[in-house]
């Protein structure tokens, strides 16, 4: 962490300069104080964030203090000032980024989280949506959502993304990208639900049991073979992410949650669990999620998502208002455990500094990171990278082009960048 | 935590009774599909939740999977069977209570945190709002929104609870109380900021400053006075909640959060902070927020909520579906460190059991807590009673009636409890 000293512009407005402002000056809500600012004067744009433009400026009163307020409501809304939006929309079979861009801490506001769907959302009523446990058990059994809200609960706080994110930005990094078109398909959630161990114990499972199929209830039913030892692990049956019931676009009212694994394994609108012996090779896993390589085989059943990370601010197409200091920051998980350290380069990977983590390092979540950063006004390129508790380090885009090549639709962790030009301005540096 | 076995209801359907599930059958997405469903036959009512009333009732395809779902969108909406919202509504002086009853976890979703307001809702533009420090410094400063930004942040889960939540559950406890109502003004943030501290060290705070002045950009100019102590403990500027920025009825753009301390001195819209050598006395510090006492003289500046708890679910207005196996939960929280411990009586305050805390628990943050119970079908009072790392425990309404009297208007903390009666229906039990 930097000194205090440190965190303002190397030469400040001096402090006496400037009057010494009253109360009575205060009180009076009069605009255009100036007092000793000494970061005054910086131009208004938010650093990795774009300022809405000029035409759609929410227009509000010249002195708030002046009139009585807006009155209590069922629901708050945001300000008009708040911008933040999923894109792209209106696909049924599509998806949605969340804007990273906009965000601060760890968590994401429900209705960011981002889509993925196959035949769009279903409109399901939770008293008549069960969940059904058949195959290799003792007994299969129908779960009614309110039995499953009876049993013993568990809180946790899980990352879900989606296995192309990151696709457009491998195979064709373009400057004008921005943390929601290069990474918007991870989203964070503090889930409520129960152990999928305890609704299979419930069933007993058969010894022979080794893979399960899940399914969801949406117009594709869409299926994906599960091995059984993630179940006896960490697999959660959730109703509630942050604390209400799921949104529909995120499952309501069921959803499977295989923590750090691939986003469309956790499987959403759950309706049917089958235990079986092998895995269903469905189109899910089969058509789709493989990775094809050069020499001709494939990659299948990649299950968890390895260490990622990316600087969400400074990022396109924010800008940055002025020399000094600065706090870049962003967000780094990993699907096999906690991340244990983010590095940020501030001269295109020639050095590297050790993140501050900002809050604890949950397992299989995203963890905010900061580093200070005194900005010299010169061009240069901001770089993360993450380890996780394995030890794995994000690779170079040029490392993992040279394992896979561009050919692979899914599980991208490379390396990110942004571009910072002398007038402030960041572009996205894809080519690490 | 119970055994498997003893989650489920003692006298179970027999597991062979039932048809074994067919691939086929299950997906042709057929209704009324019974397996050998041990859980079977239970009422459809949520615990703890009335179900929506039959009038308003959504309508939703018989089988979703027969049909194209919805498309992606900017903003995720909730289910039409999730009702979950804020009440009273419609002041401008007044206050908006946060549903309990239909939250799970610690965090409150950013809409529907309780509101408080003496003024209503001011409608700022973050371009123009400032944040002046000034009085006992030795450079008084002007801060913009962007120039908080930059400074290195802090991410930390708190809550904030209205100091006058629970005054009519203690005065005058009835049945047909709710959560909501009982104890709604309490809602929990992962909070992104600055710490006051980095503020004051840039204005030079002078060595004879012993208090500050926090006030508000509403239409009243809210202020409160502060330890100065505080300030250099864990007192933050904050700009976003749960990921995104404030919602303008928590304070948009910046807020200060005093962890742990009682709603009204963490100001919301802060606009200004002057240093002083005594406490100023608002009209929110006498008027307001002071508790008079039977023997004439009145506690004031109780800042630290003390330890609290509620059981919110099984609630009013829900009902218990059946006997056996229930998950009883709710929240603990204080305003003095961490919760250590919370114990639940299904027996009216008889015994007391260890209750089970759901992820961990924060210092100064809500901890969801659960404690397995099965209920015998008769009538029965529900209990909760937390204890924080200071060794506090919460008292009984008497014990806090024959220390305050009924005359006092704030810092609740009495042990709350549900009747619960044969029938399964539940009503408050203030009465503790």
């Amino acid at each position: 962490m930097s000194s205090k000293r440190e965190l303002l512009p190397a030469d400040p407005a001096p402090a006496a300069s400037g009057p010494i402002l009253t109360r009575r000056e205060m009180l009076a809500g009069t605009a255009g104080i100036v007092g000793g600012a000494v970061l005054a004067g910086l131009p208004t744009s938010v650093d990795g964030q774009a300022p809405p433009s000029v035409a759609a400026r929410p227009t509000v009163p010249a002195d708030a203090t002046k009139l009585q307020g807006a009155s209590t409501s069922p629901l708050g809304g945001r300000s008009p000032f708040v911008t933040a939006a999923r894109g792209p929309t209106g696909e049924t079979v599509g998806r949605s980024l969340t804007p990273l861009q906009h965000l601060t801490g760890s968590i994401t506001p429900a209705d960011l989280h981002f889509e993925r769907h196959h035949a769009g959302i279903p409109a399901l009523d939770p008293d008549r949506h069960t969940l059904t446990i058949h195959g290799l058990v003792e007994r299969p059994l129908v779960f009614s959502v309110n039995d499953i809200k009876r049993l013993p609960q568990v809180v946790r706080t899980h990352f879900i993304e989606c296995s192309g994110n990151g696709r457009a930005s491998y195979r064709a990094p373009k400057p004008d990208m921005t943390p929601q078109t290069v990474s918007g398909m991870v989203s964070t959630s503090e889930y409520t639900g129960v152990p999928l161990a305890t609704l299979l114990r419930e069933a007993g499972v058969k010894p022979e049991a080794s893979w399960l199929l899940a399914e969801g209830g949406d117009a594709c039913l869409l299926a994906r073979s599960v091995p059984i030892t993630k179940a006896w692990d960490d697999a959660l049956i959730v109703w509630a992410q942050n604390g209400e019931p799921l949104r529909p676009a995120q499952g309501y009212p069921l959803r499977l949650v295989l923590p750090g694994w691939e986003g469309n394994i956790n499987v959403k609108w759950i309706r049917r669990i089958e235990l079986g012996t092998r895995p269903w090779m469905t189109r899910w896993e089969t058509a789709k999620y493989t990775d094809p390589l050069p020499n001709g085989t494939a990659e299948m059943f990649t299950f968890a998502v390895d260490v990622k990370s990316i600087i969400t601010s400074p990022s396109h197409p924010g800008t940055i208002s002025a020399k000094g200091w600065h706090a870049v920051n962003g967000l780094a998980w990993s699907g096999h455990g906690r991340v244990t350290l983010v590095e940020v380069s501030t001269d295109a990977g020639r050095t590297w500094h050790n993140a501050e983590l900002l809050g604890e390092s949950l397992p299989k979540s995203t963890v905010r990171f900061q580093y200070m950063w005194n900005w010299t006004g010169d061009e240069t390129v901001l770089l993360s990278r993450a380890t996780d508790e394995t030890g794995a380090v994000q690779p170079t885009r040029t490392a993992l082009v040279g394992r896979r090549g561009l050919g692979t639709d899914y599980h991208f962790n490379q390396i990110l960048g942004w571009k910072v030009q002398p007038d402030g301005s960041v572009f996205f540096h894809g080519e690490t």
